[in-house]
């Protein structure tokens, strides 16, 4: 089983099956993706589009920046004007339309409309993202033939998938298939995220799609909920770029009765609707910037979830602890004070710390832990920090990286 | 005029005058460091100490983490014991003395005792520092020769801040002679804190002598004021590493009535203090680990103090503008993105941002500035970010540095 395999099918949910084409693997989507010369290399995917056969139950989350970017504003007001509805996304890299005042409103309204027409859908069922350098306005004659030129195919979900990254050393796709009151029915997404070693510095998209029929309601409470577990807890707020979208659209097509909090089956759906998002979020830690290795820290025993999610993500947003686990050392104080900076809750003396399964610190004290073993699994590509913070019940998972020269690198002359 | 003497006498208010010897430039103090084998390079000075001939009213802040060190505890134990009074302080680097138990409190009280032995002091007027590797136990051998073999000399205030030091690549000292009720002061003070490019991650140290004569609760306002606009600008909201300390002994050996919030002179003092420590607040952030240039942020126009403060730490903060920073790319989409991440409350369509004097943003999008002369600012080993948030008339300035190879590569392997 390739590794791929194995991050896939990990924690793999009773009653789901992994299945292929991501965005496109739920029936009545179609994607695809295109080069118009945004991005300064000849022949790099810098768009991609995402179509629906009919028009789709559609929730979003957002950046909380104050300062977001023009296709963020714009998503948002389709959101409302369309009563939570959709039925194409369409997404540029190479340019985060950003920060370019009203003509930048004016561009992202544009695309809506060229993309609105190309498929004679409503403009306020279309969405549009855009990630890239901030502060430039979008080169509207590319983008104008991008939209032109661009095929849209029912098996275009990996297509997509490459259509949307930008500094990714890879694709991020999966869907899985499962059964919902007695259909069955699928769910797939595609993200893009890669400078996200920081909290506060992720330009995540992600695009999910279903043919599971929702409530609307429903559909934005478990996308809201499956966010805060998953792309939340990749060493960011997700909340804190100028681009961070999440759209999810479900077009009905499996034929249930539409999903609401009270069905019996919508724990299928959340089984599935979880199992994407935390395998797209796993998987945009392991490939952060730079990144050799993934890092997993389990909290437990914090006294409110609020504890249990700051603990995990200051530990992996540490960047002292971060470089340690580049150099494969099992500093662990670097977690010990990112703990107690965490604002979380907690008592030193009873703090529990685990690499792994090797206890290292117990009840706030180094153990006799065996330093060869230590290193043994720091060495490793993926390390899991795991803390019991003794002050009650709560838990939460995190995700992050190691802090390499190559994410510096990528950054030192990121608009030249 | 060396760059050095620049950066001490720059901003230097009217009636301050630079003079030697930093903590033992003001009467009445001596000091000294000393090897003792805590480190593990042989002759490196890793414990420094500081004595009073007399009992001196005394303040501190420190780290407000949830698991601070055992020497933290320590001396928040004795200024409240001694009713704000002290008299001398040892520090040792090399060890953290954090995460040790009840061995650990144990030690620092030991330090404590022996100090205060030493000179004939009570030990409720003796405090400890202890900065390094958390969660080893401080080799008590070592530390009692060394406490037995210090020496301290009326001119020892520049072994001192050599003693402190630790990943530090120059000590940083600076004192100042004012007048105060008819008599003449000093004050001068030391620091050490350089792994310190991200907020919650600094340990810093700072030790201030005055011979000026303050009522302690004078004194205690007064540094707590001058932290908040010096070391807590130092992208770190200096209250979050385990180890954070800032002394202040203030002896009255000049002879001057005590300085109260009503005095005509406590404006000099506040001067004094001021200039120490924003001077050795700019010094800590040009000497981050790794670091090549200085990063100055100033924001105006913000809603509220609070606001200020947030936004100007933000960018200081910004791992991504970091490293702009070091490859000299003017790439100020990386400001935009911080202030809006930063809580402030902003509208992204009156953001005005110089580099320098040279305005490259004006209402929220590009002017049309001269690359060349952006890169030229970008190029120099201080640059100033100036931003205007058009909100109200809060102002703020935060000092930060570089994310460079060098900060990965001092800690990758930092307990080897």
């Amino acid at each position: 089983m390739s590794e791929f395999t194995e991050y896939m099918t990990r924690d793999l949910a009773e009653g789901l099956r992994l299945v292929d084409e991501g965005v496109t693997a739920a029936r009545g989507f179609r994607a695809g993706a295109t080069s118009c010369g945004i991005k300064s290399e000849p022949g790099t995917p810098d768009m991609a589009m995402l179509v629906a056969d009919a028009p789709c139950v559609t929730v979003g989350t957002f950046t909380t920046s104050h300062t977001p970017s023009h296709t963020v504003i714009l998503c948002k007001e389709h959101l409302a004007a369309s009563g939570l509805h959709g039925q194409a996304v369409v997404v540029n890299s190479g340019n985060a339309n950003c920060a370019n005042g009203e003509r930048g409103a004016r561009d992202a309204a544009r695309m809506a409309e060229l993309t609105a027409q190309k498929f004679g859908v409503d403009e306020n069922l279309v969405y549009v993202s855009s990630t890239g350098i901030i502060g430039r306005p979008l080169p509207m004659e590319n983008v104008e033939r991008g939209i032109a030129q661009m095929e849209v195919r029912a098996d275009g979900g990996h297509e997509f998938a490459r259509g949307i990254i930008t500094t990714d050393t890879r694709p991020k796709t999966i869907a899985v298939e499962f059964e919902v009151g007695g259909k069955t029915a699928r769910l797939g997404g595609s993200t893009k995220g890669a400078g996200m070693i920081y909290p506060n510095m992720a330009t995540m998209l992600c695009y999910l799609t279903t043919d599971a029929a929702c409530a609307p309601e429903f559909l934005r409470a478990e996308l809201r909920a499956a966010v805060a577990d998953s792309f939340n807890m990749v060493c960011m707020d997700g909340d804190m770029s100028t681009n961070d979208t999440v759209l999810l659209f479900a077009n009905g097509l499996a034929g249930n009765a539409p999903l609401t909090a009270d069905s019996p089956d919508a724990k299928a759906f959340r089984a599935a609707l979880r199992h994407v998002t935390r395998y797209l979020a796993r998987e945009m830690a392991r490939d952060g910037e730079g990144a050799t290795k993934l890092m997993v820290v389990e909290v437990k025993g914090a006294a409110s979830d609020e504890d249990a999610r700051r603990a995990a993500r200051a530990v992996t947003a540490s960047p002292l602890w971060q470089c340690a686990l580049a150099g494969g050392d099992p500093n662990w104080g670097r977690i010990f004070a990112a703990l107690g900076a965490s604002g979380a809750e907690m008592n030193p003396d009873r703090l529990d710390i685990a690499l792994d399964d090797l206890q290292i610190v117990a009840a706030g004290v180094a153990t006799s832990y065996d330093q060869a073993e230590a290193k043994g699994i720091m060495a490793k590509n993926e390390v899991a920090v795991r803390v019991n913070l003794h002050q009650g019940g709560f838990a939460a998972t995190a995700w992050g990286c190691d802090l390499t020269h190559g994410y510096i690198d990528e950054n030192t002359t990121y608009t030249r």
